[in-house]
C-alpha cells in the first residue's frame, strides 16, 4: 500500500493556511486575491506532482493524471468562509495532492490515475458549490445571471477581476471517472464524542427551507390596545415557538432545524411591528421526516392564518436539497482502509453539512471520509484537528484510493 | 367666553406644517434647520400676540404674558418624529398661541395671563422631553453628557450648530403658574371608536421596560444535533411567546405590552445563533398591573435559566416612568368646557403615549385635552384630524383656560 509523507502533508497544509491567514483562522473567500493566489499555488503543486494542471473559467483548479484508464477524482474546495477555519475544504484538497504524489511514488500504484480538484465557491459567496455545479453541468444561466455577494458585488464582475472571464469552463466526463472521494473535517462533535478517528459518510442530509412573512399593522406601542393590535412580531414568536414544540414529535434521531435569521420592522422599542419575516431550515438524511416537518410547519401557519389578525405567508424553498446516499462500493474501500489503519476507531455517520460531493454524486459514484473536528467547531477561526488525525485520514484515503483503482 | 378664530388657527397650523413638509407629513426633528426655522417663526408669532418671547438655551420657545398675577402655561412641542405627522405637538403649540390671542382680544378675559411654550425634543432625538425636563430642572448633567442621536451626532454639537450654546436656559417658576394644560391629538383610536370629539386625560400611563440578553453557543446548523444546541433564538421565541401567553392573566383593561425590538446574532439561515436580545416594554395607568407583569416576566426568565442551556439576563430599565395623575381641578374646567361645546361628545381616558405634561406634572398641576386622530394613526405621514375637531378642541381649551384663570 502507498505510504503518504506526513511532514510534506502538514507542511503543504500550513503553506496553504498562510495564504489569507488571520490569527488561527483564514480569510480566503472565493475570487478574493488570496483565493486566487492559493489557486495559483495549488496549480503549481499539481504540476510539480506530475499532473496536467489548469484553472478553469469559474476558478476550479484541476490536476489531471497522465496515466491511462479510468481515474479516481479526489478533492474538495480551497475557498473559505468570510471568517473561516484553516482545514474546511483545504484538508481535502491537500489530501488529494498528497495521495496523487504517494501513489505516483510507489511502483505498485504509480500507474493508477488520480485526478485532483479544488472546487470554487463551495462556501457560497456567490453560488454555493459553484465549482462542482459548473463541472457537472448543474450551473444554469438563471442561477448565474442573478449571482451577487452580500455586498452587491456581481459574480460576473468578480470573474472578470480574477482574470477568468475568458478561461474555458471544464466539464467532468462520466467516462473518465470511476468515482469521486472527498475528505473533509467533520464540522461536528460526533466523532470526538464517540472516541472515533475516522468517519465514513453514509449520506449527505437533505435540506428544506420555508420563508415566513408576517404582515400586520404598524402602530404606536402606547396607544394601541392589545385587542386591536395586529402585531407581526408576536405572530413570529408564536409560530417559531410552536415549531420548536411540535417538530420533536415527527423528527428522526438526527433531524435538525434552525430559525436563525429573522427581521422585524421597524424594530423599535415603542412601535408595534407591522412586518416580520423568518427563515426556517430543516435537515435529515431521509425524505420522510422532512415531509412530516414541512407538513407541520405549513399546518401551524394555516391554523394561525385561520384565526385572522396577522397574515402569514409561508413559502417553501424552490430549490430543496434532496438527501444523497454515498456510493456503497467506494464506501467499502474506505471502510476497509479505516479498519486497517484504525481498527475499531472508525464509524459510519451521515454528513449534517452539505458538500461538493452532494453535487458530484448526481453524476459520479461519490463517497466521503471525515476526520474529527476538535470540539466540533467549524466556520470559525478556532476550527482545528489533531495532527495525528490529519495524517491518519490522509493515509486511509491513499489506501482506499489505491484499492478502489486496483479493483477497477 | 372668549371666541377663537377658526380660520387663523387653521392657517397657522398649515403655515407651521409647511416648514419641513414632506408629502402629507412633516420632517422637523429637534435642532434641524427646519425645526429652528419653525421655532423662530413661533417666536415671531408669540411676539405678534403681545407676548414677551424668547428661545432658551435648549431651544424651548417661551412666550410670557405681560398681564399680572398667576399665569396658566399652555403648549406642547413643535419638533417631530423623523417621519412625523403634522399635528403631533404642533397642534398644542398653535392652540396655545390662539388661546392667548383669543383671551387678549376679549375685554372680559384680556387681563388673564396665558404663557405659551413650544418644548424642544419631545420626540427624543437626543433626550425625550428635553425641553420640559430642562424647564423643570429634571435635566441632569449625566443625562446631557452622553446625549447623542442614532447617527452618533452629539447633542452638545447640535446645540452649537443651532446657535444655542450661549443662550440662557429658562426655568419654570412654581410661583408664577397655577398650572399647565397641554392639548394633543390622541394618537390612538379610542375617541374615534367611541364616537367622541374631546378626550379629557385622567392620567399618563407609566412605562417599564426589561432588556433580555440570551447567551448560548453559536454553531453550524447542519452538524450540531438538537440535544446539544444552546440556541439563543429559540430561547428568545419561547420567552416572548410565554410573555404573550401569561401577561393577559395579570393585565388590566388598558395594559399594553410590546416586544418590537430584537437582535439575533449572526442572523444567518445556516447558523445556530449564539446571542440574541429582546426589549420588552409595558404600560399601564396604575402601578399594580405593572408590578404584576414585571414579576411574571422575571419569573419566566428565572424558570428558563433554571433549566440550563441558554443563559438569560433580564435587566429592568433603571429609569421607569411612573404613572401620572392629571390635576383634578384643571380637569374639571376642561370637562365643563367640553360639555358646553360638545355635550355628550366627550369622555375621560388615560394617555397611552407619554407627553411633556408627564414631566411638568412633577412641578405644576397639569392636565391634558385630546382630539381624535383619524384611524388612530400617528408617528406617520398619514396622521390627520378633522378640521371641525381641530377647531372644537381649541375652543374648549380657550374656555377651560379662561375659567381656570377666572377661578384663581
Amino acid at each position: 500500500m502507498p505510504a503518504i509523507d506526513p511532514d510534506r502533508l502538514l507542511a503543504d497544509l500550513r503553506r496553504l493556511r498562510s495564504i489569507g491567514a488571520r490569527g488561527k483562522g483564514v480569510v480566503r473567500p472565493a475570487f478574493s486575491d488570496k483565493d486566487m493566489e492559493a489557486r495559483r499555488w495549488l496549480k503549481s503543486q499539481f504540476e510539480a506532482a506530475g499532473l496536467e494542471a489548469s484553472i478553469d473559467g469559474v476558478g476550479n483548479v484541476i490536476g489531471r493524471s497522465r496515466q491511462a484508464g479510468r481515474a479516481l477524482l479526489l478533492g474538495s474546495h480551497s475557498d473559505t468562509q468570510p471568517t473561516g477555519g484553516w482545514l474546511d475544504g483545504a484538508l481535502g484538497v491537500v489530501y488529494a495532492l498528497e495521495v496523487a504524489r504517494a501513489l505516483a511514488a510507489d511502483r505498485a500504484t504509480a500507474a493508477l490515475p488520480v485526478d485532483v480538484v479544488s472546487f470554487q465557491d463551495e462556501e457560497a459567496r456567490f453560488v454555493g458549490c459553484l465549482g462542482s455545479r459548473s463541472l457537472t453541468g448543474a450551473l444554469t444561466p438563471e442561477i448565474e445571471a442573478d449571482a451577487a455577494d452580500k455586498d452587491g458585488v456581481r459574480m460576473a464582475d468578480a470573474l472578470r477581476a480574477a482574470g477568468l472571464a475568458a478561461a474555458p469552463r471544464a466539464r467532468l466526463s462520466r467516462e473518465r471517472y470511476l468515482g469521486f472521494v472527498e475528505a473533509h473535517i467533520e464540522q461536528g462533535p460526533t466523532l470526538e464524542d464517540s472516541g472515533k478517528r475516522i468517519g465514513v459518510v453514509t449520506g449527505i442530509v437533505g435540506l428544506r427551507a420555508i420563508h415566513f412573512a408576517f404582515r400586520g399593522q404598524q402602530n404606536h406601542a402606547g396607544t394601541t390596545m392589545m385587542k386591536t393590535r395586529r402585531d407581526a412580531s408576536s405572530a413570529l414568536y408564536e409560530l417559531a415557538h410552536r415549531i420548536n414544540t411540535e417538530f420533536p414529535k415527527a423528527a428522526a434521531e438526527r433531524t435538525v432545524w434552525t430559525m436563525g435569521r429573522l427581521r422585524v420592522e421597524p424594530n423599535a422599542t415603542s412601535i408595534v411591528p407591522g412586518y416580520a419575516d423568518l427563515d426556517l431550515q430543516f435537515r435529515d438524511a431521509s425524505d420522510a421526516p422532512l415531509d412530516a416537518l414541512e407538513e407541520i410547519a405549513m399546518r401551524i401557519a394555516a391554523e394561525m392564518n385561520a384565526r385572522g389578525g396577522v397574515t402569514i405567508e409561508a413559502t417553501p424553498s424552490r430549490a430543496p436539497i434532496p438527501p444523497t446516499k454515498m456510493d456503497a462500493g467506494l464506501r467499502k474501500h474506505i471502510e476497509a482502509a479505516a479498519e486497517r489503519h484504525a481498527p475499531g476507531k472508525w464509524m459510519r455517520l451521515p454528513s449534517g453539512a452539505f458538500h461538493d460531493a452532494g453535487i458530484v454524486s448526481a453524476m459520479l459514484p461519490s463517497a466521503m471520509l471525515f476526520i474529527p473536528s476538535i470540539g466540533g467547531i467549524s466556520h470559525d477561526f478556532a476550527e482545528d484537528s489533531r495532527d495525528e488525525d490529519i495524517v491518519l485520514g490522509c493515509q486511509v484515503l491513499a489506501d482506499a484510493a489505491a484499492s478502489a483503482l486496483q479493483a477497477r
